[in-house]
């Protein structure tokens, strides 16, 4: 029972990420099971050909995997990991997709040791949510942070490897607390500012009707991930709070220097700024 | 001389904007000539097959002119309202596609009264620059402002529309005043966002070589305008500081009151904001 092929899957949680993950499985291992408390859910993911079985019952779900994949917002796994211990095999590897890993790795140090344990976050994701928007290929290109412990074997890294390839992502292991702190200011961060921009532009100008024909690309793509699925954002912040709360505070002192710049006329010290930035992110996508 | 046909328009600079504006016209005014200081844009600018006729010599480019669009940043379109008067036919029509509006008007209603001025902006652009990214399609779709004044005539204004029309753009007739405070949320406060948000990027996460690897799509968005040509950004800044730092002030009380409640664990609180504001997203652009 060494490679994926030989593997049931039982991936619980069927929206946007549990659902592409599916898709994208499927085929690949010996079975994928999907498990959700919505029936609707299952239904669709069957009828779009994600699954090979479904079930909302969770204990009869992972009774028989080898592997458990949870899919659902960062706090559900918290309380999921309290109990999918005492309802699969001793042998069953637990792993995850929660956006956040250092309160997951805690939990997962708790549970009994002959269980085999690895984190994982894909870097990827869409302003939409549910199995109407899965997509096999959603993985197809990204990144795929993976989190072992210090309990998670070698095989069951190796395993975590050939999964996220099989999916066409690019594993990089990290551990938790060093993710959680790069996802803070890389995700976390630009999240709130695009709801922080809506919220703003919602107070002022929005009210003007005239603005919904002048919306530019420039306030579409910042704005853009402020439709992400409110549950999953709210878990990611609530778990990850001391690290975006000083991604907040780092990012308010760099737009106060660019404002003060603007504010006090310093055309100089502000062309410096904008330029530097410029060649930064130029830098960064190239 | 009342329709498009009919004229020979001068653009003066030939940039991402300009240029892509005479690679649109072309064809459908008498002519098309180009004017920049420098000649290697005007030579890429007549390869590229947008101009019929290209000069870095300001005087003899408008000599002719029946329409000259001033297609450079705000603050040398308002130095070159100075000089232009002098330039061009008693009959020649002034119009610029500068982002900020109030201190051009301001400047147009000074010109002699035999000329007619028009203020445009298109809603469109691309955060590359100069003429190896003009692409004559970029208007097609996008809302561009006219910005009359009170001196200007229905048939100025009425060439304005059919030449917005021409290049695919839709026509929106708003007061110079009106613009500069919509855009100033719409569009500058957005990219002085993304600055702050790669200015603060850099300063922390990106100094680990990791970052590069897991950029996903919320940070790659969040930050795309802060890429856009930095003397055009700088300009429109600083001729519309005002309402861009109104906008600012306003946008750090809604980033501050999401932190509080974040900070707070007022989870309820700031479900409903997310909420809220994921809506209001949705709503934008359904």
């Amino acid at each position: 029972m060494n490679t994926l092929k030989d593997l049931t899957i039982t991936i619980v949680g069927i929206g946007l990420m549990g659902g592409s993950m599916a898709g994208a499985l499927r085929g690949h291992c010996r079975e994928v099971i999907g498990v959700d408390r919505d029936s609707d859910a299952i239904a669709a993911a069957l009828n779009r050909g994600l699954l090979d079985h479904g079930t909302n019952d969770l204990s009869a779900g992972v009774r028989n995997a080898d592997m458990v994949i949870l899919a659902t917002p960062v706090r559900v796994i918290l309380q999921q990991l309290d109990t999918i211990g005492a309802l699969v095999k001793p042998s069953c590897i637990i792993f995850d997709l929660g956006s956040t890993k250092a309160r997951i790795a805690e939990k997962m140090a708790q549970m009994p040791p002959h269980h085999q344990v690895l984190g994982g976050h894909p870097m990827c994701g869409k302003e939409t949510s549910g199995v109407s928007s899965t997509d096999p290929q959603l993985y197809r290109g990204c990144t795929f942070i993976l989190s072992p412990l210090a309990r998670t074997s070698e095989t069951t890294l190796a395993l975590g490897r050939s999964l996220v390839e099989i999916i066409g992502a690019h594993p990089l292991v990290i551990s938790p607390q060093r993710q959680d702190y790069l996802v803070a200011t890389i995700s976390h961060l630009p999240y709130l500012l695009a709801c922080a921009l809506v919220s703003s532009a919602d107070e002022t100008t929005s009210q003007d009707p005239l603005v919904w024909d002048i919306v530019a690309g420039g306030y579409r793509d910042t704005s853009r991930v402020a439709a992400s699925d409110v549950t999953m954002m709210l878990d990611i912040l609530l778990t990850n709070r001391d690290e975006v709360l000083r991604a907040v505070q780092t990012y308010n002192s760099h737009l106060k220097t660019l404002t003060a710049l603007l504010e006090n006329g310093k055309e100089a010290g502000l062309r410096a700024q904008l330029t530097k930035i410029r060649q930064t992110r130029l830098e960064m996508f190239p």
